[in-house]
């Protein structure tokens, strides 16, 4: 029996996280479930493939980690499921877990087309119940892999920016505001290579330059900091209050390196 | 030892949903309770009577489903236990039951009189903690449903606006706006009868007529479409965006289906 | 194996609080854990510690109770271990779980040193995931305390404002407003001594003196009234309304009782 993660942009108002967990004890009486996040902005499958990334390695090994940020649930997108060496990933074909599977190992991709192992009937709003739920449910109790559905041979590519790096400069961009305001970007410690952090400095426009530290009260109350994050992307952040907020940060605003 | 669902308005800022956990688990160790929503807006019966209609069914048979929207705690307004051949709901009764109990067969119905299986003291405002939780732990332990006070005979009734169904009309209205914004009718598949959907157009005032189609990417992207969303209920929706903010729409609106 | 529950300030749209439950059943799998909120507003300690106050003694004795309300992260603040006769508390030393403490009899304190019991890298921004959830889970698998670093001989304490009482008078303050829009102040039960409750007044600034009641709809629609509310402060409320929204209070303002 393996653990169950669920990555949703449901939300916390409505029935429909309940109602996939419902469906899991349905299946697996015993079942050990726990939410990563549901608080995913509606439809942004960027944010959510962040979500996944920056948490899943810290799951028990054969955790299953059910997505479902899926604007495109009824349409012709496929429903997955994947195995990498340590993880099992289910939810719609949309890209939403390219950012956790670029460091994984995948050994199989599966097209989930076995109706054995979904709600039935099943509608054509809500796969998170009918389709990922019981799927996940049925793989924790050992139902095997290949019984899911035909190999799927290429899975959908999340667009996402990509930093230019230069002599002596990293050209990146804003990527995720989290829930204090910090504003993460898409350049990570990897792209620095042998730079030394103590000698560089982070750019944005209209603001003087920041110094790279290590944690928020390094900055003065209210000054503005950049540093690595806890998921590993550089971010910039004010010391007790939202840099988004009070450095007017957006996403997708431009953010370099010296 | 049976499941333990929650439903309530106590929201995701304070102590409240967390301190019936842990009454719970006092009580009852080794108890398996899942969240359906606390973000139910507050008071607003109607809207928890419809998260748990969409969801109660969709849990192992014997879930005890605690509900807790309760603006008139304290008053004279009574506790029940309700218990139907498959499931049983504890809350207020003030209605909040009322959807989900309309397709279940009711077995027995019971006052919360017995101070035994509550916390003590008892306060005035927070019978989720002192009452309904309690109750529920025990009763998940084994205790018989005859234990918790005399039998009632009759529950109070939610006052909902029901759909008028003419020869080629049904009017009914917007009863629910979910998380994505999508508008909730009060119309279900079962008030059409036999008229094929294909033939049928949604009109919303001061809005051009809608075809009903079946998910959300049919409608060109921010697009206008109606729906039988997941919970069986006409929905109005529009592709990648929210429907409520995108057409005006609010609780109470006229809705038509032609 | 105890009990763990989770009170942060790191709200419900990132994955920081999945990520620390991954933490925890990686080392623990059979973990069972509990929030208690992750709604506490960004580096409000003092609202952490309430919710804490609130709510710890309503869980089975043994629980282990971890609270990340931690603008300090990374600076010189200790991470902290507190064992009391009944429960235990980790979490950063910053006065979060002062509140609580106020009422337990602490049979020990420890610095957390023991870097066998962190995740191995410390980050500098997520001590949460890297050390007070890692931590929790070995306590709750058996670890004994004396082995998480060594004594910390004095907590750092968490200033808050205390009434001021007089012959006939009592002032206090408005202390944190909740998600119903209650005004709790930082006057309780204790404070009235031997005063009869139905002879005390409620003084607002600007605002008629409200009576002394025991539950919201003993007002009349839309009517505010003072209470003790179920965590035993005294609160202003009004019925079926925010009292902070329609009175127009904020944390600091004076309430005097009378």
């Amino acid at each position: 029996m393996n653990l169950i993660s669920l990555t949703t942009d449901f939300g916390y108002r409505d029935w429909f996280v309940g109602t996939m967990k419902g469906v899991i004890h349905s299946i697996l009486p015993q079942a050990q479930i726990v939410d990563i996040s549901h608080g995913i902005p509606s439809g942004d499958i960027r944010a959510g493939a962040l979500a996944l990334m920056a948490s899943y390695r810290y799951f028990p090994r054969h955790t299953i980690h059910v997505g479902v940020v899926d604007p495109g649930v009824g349409s012709n997108r496929h429903g997955i499921a994947v195995r990498t060496e340590d993880y099992s990933f289910i939810g719609p074909d949309n890209g939403l877990f390219w950012l956790a599977l670029a460091d994984e190992k995948i050994v199989e991709v599966r097209r989930l087309e076995n109706r054995m192992y979904f709600l039935d009937p099943v509608s054509a709003t809500f796969h998170g119940r009918d389709i990922f739920a019981p799927v996940a449910a049925h793989l924790s109790r050992g139902v095997k892999f290949s019984e899911l559905g035909p190999v799927e041979s290429e899975l959908v590519q999340l667009e996402i920016p990509v930093p230019v790096v230069e002599v002596g400069l990293i050209k990146g961009e804003i990527f995720y505001i989290d829930q204090f305001g910090n504003a993460v970007t898409n350049i990570t410690l990897a792209h620095l290579g042998d730079i030394d952090p103590k000698e560089v400095t982070v750019h944005l426009a209209k603001h003087k330059p920041l110094r790279l530290g290590r944690y928020y009260q390094e900055a003065g109350p209210g000054k503005p900091i950049g540093l690595i994050g806890s998921a590993g992307f550089l971010e910039i952040a004010v010391n007790g209050a939202s840099a988004a907020d009070k450095l007017h940060l957006n996403i997708g605003d431009p953010v370099m390196l010296r």
